[in-house]
């Protein structure tokens, strides 16, 4: 499959045979590196975004540092709304802040329609640099936000509590939220399909806020639109990955929308999961980030607990249930990762 | 049962025929009310838990003004390690400090031993006081965090997004960790006994942390406590209400502590949920408190749908999945109590 020297995060997500199970790590390219930090002193978070060498940089550290077997582009999931015409504001350790949230039709009015080959050609560069100078040693995974969380952020403009704005948007006026929903999924889909036809190997939709919602909610203004996304991808083999964070309620609904892999938190049973859904897609996941301040002996006992509750046989990929934390050190991730690629060879 | 004009709530707890559904609202005595507001204006926070004549008259006024089928004594679950010689700031809206939490063994030392019916008489008055004042309308309902969200917040001393050190605690120190929840265990199981014997017709546990913690920890650190608390606490026939919060993976575990009533949030199907534990337990729940924003359909709508999933029978006891949120018309709180009400017979 491809050049690729280390291909074992692919084959897991096609549920082809592998000698050991693949490890990466959400939010690896970032704060709880120092060589990270190093870059980010001299840049603010979105011009290192917007500056391909920079985001290539920082996006290879986790590859060399911490031994991980895919990378994950250096990006943000606001970069579409941003690109629409929203003004972000990044604080990092606070959150982004939107100072003119969407409310209403006026409000939406004023984003743009956008090309993501276009208006986003920044992360396209850095797709292509970042694809050069991993020079086939692991897949690189590209990442959106789904509709619904984009759409969250949109409309909270800030950090929220209980998501009341975007709530009231969607009981009150559904009418308007799914009009902007159908627009930014056209977005994403394109934006994913560029990133696809740039070099990208696989590509992640984080659901971050889809488990704030009603069941019937969820699949209101969340589910049909990662589907949707899914179907107009254009792809050949490249997997694609749907994490929707506190959705226990309809793992079976995520693993029908098309998606090859399904991300996990850590509040779901693997194992359970797996016999729920595992014929049909592979799964992702799920130490609790925070099990990484623990002592090696709880890091590495929490990983065999999840590596037994797959089990045996392809379709597991290991990765955290969430970001890793900033203030992790990084000798824990790398333990981690060294222990998973010794201990799961058992398994395969 | 007990002389009460209104006892359709204790019934339903212990799922014997009732009429129709009962309904209370957690937080009900709170800030969405002006009438809250205009005595949370001439006392802070804590001085109106500590005073039970104020304690008192904001536990009834949504008993008079939305009608509501129970009363829940106005009080904090932080009056407990505040008791126990922690100093206590509430911030109304940001959520409360403690300036020094407990990090270790040195800190947990200077925790004191307390007895409820000394340290925490204020509430046991405040108990009498709205019992008198009741006068039979309606049962009352005391209530204590968990020991595990107590603990929580004891540790982390303020609002958390990651809950860091509450989780290095156990995962380093889980002797100090368990210790610390025998000792507010007992403190608890004695603080719930004390508030029936003042005059409580049931009682609620609230491990609102509960769902951060991985299935294995929850066991652990949190379900083994709320069942030591539910053997002993001292009671005749009084039911015992868990709601753990976002503990969706072990439903069944919560349904198994002896709880009578099990609360439940909006993520969960209560249809689902009553077929896999309500032949043991009565179940509370489960509207999105933010659906209270809606159009008058709209909440009729999700109310209907609420009712239709719990089905036909005792045993349901209509509530949010969370508390009532400051910002919420009250005209729309009294339009949902109305409507259970009225729409609940067909079930009965």
């Amino acid at each position: 499959m491809t050049n690729l020297q280390n291909d074992l995060f692919l084959r897991a997500c096609k549920r082809q045979p592998i000698e050991r199970t693949p490890i990466w790590m959400m939010r690896q390219a970032g704060r709880y590196l120092p060589e990270y930090r190093a870059v980010r002193e001299k840049a603010d978070f979105l011009t290192m975004c917007k500056t391909p060498e920079l985001a290539a940089e920082v996006t290879i550290q986790p590859i060399d540092l911490i031994g991980v077997d895919a990378a994950i582009l250096f990006s943000d999931i606001l970069v579409i709304p941003e690109a629409m015409g929203m003004t972000l504001e990044m604080h990092e350790g606070k959150g982004p802040v939107f100072h003119r949230p969407i409310r209403n039709e006026e409000d939406a009015k004023e984003l743009k329609s956008i090309d993501p080959t276009v208006d986003l050609k920044y992360v396209l560069d850095a797709v292509s640099l970042t694809k050069k100078e991993l020079n086939g040693r692991v897949p690189l995974i590209g990442f959106s936000g789904s509709p619904w969380t984009l759409l969250t952020y949109m409309v909270e403009g800030r950090g929220s509590k209980n998501f009341a704005e975007v709530k009231k948007l969607i009981y009150n006026n559904p009418v308007l939220a799914h009009k902007l929903l159908g627009k930014i999924s056209d977005i994403v889909a394109d934006y994913l399909s560029a990133k696809i036809e740039a070099g990208c190997n696989a590509v992640q939709v984080f659901d971050t806020w889809g488990g704030i919602l009603t069941p019937d909610d969820f699949n209101e203004f969340s589910l049909q639109y990662i589907q949707s996304i899914i179907s107009k991808i254009k792809r050949t083999n490249e997997p694609v990955i749907v994490f929707a964070k506190g959705v226990h309620y309809n793992i079976e609904g995520i693993a029908g929308t098309g998606a090859d892999v399904i991300g996990l938190d850590w509040t779901m049973d693997l194992g359970e999961v797996r016999k729920l859904i595992g014929n049909k897609v592979a799964l992702q996941g799920n130490l609790d980030p925070t099990k990484l301040y623990g002592s090696e002996e709880v890091i590495k006992n929490e990983a065999s607990k999840i590596l037994q509750s797959y089990g045996k046989g392809s379709g597991h990929i290991f990765n955290l249930g969430h970001g890793i934390l900033p203030d992790v050190p990084p000798a824990n991730a790398k333990l981690l990762v060294d222990f998973v690629k010794e201990e799961s060879k058992k398994y395969h």
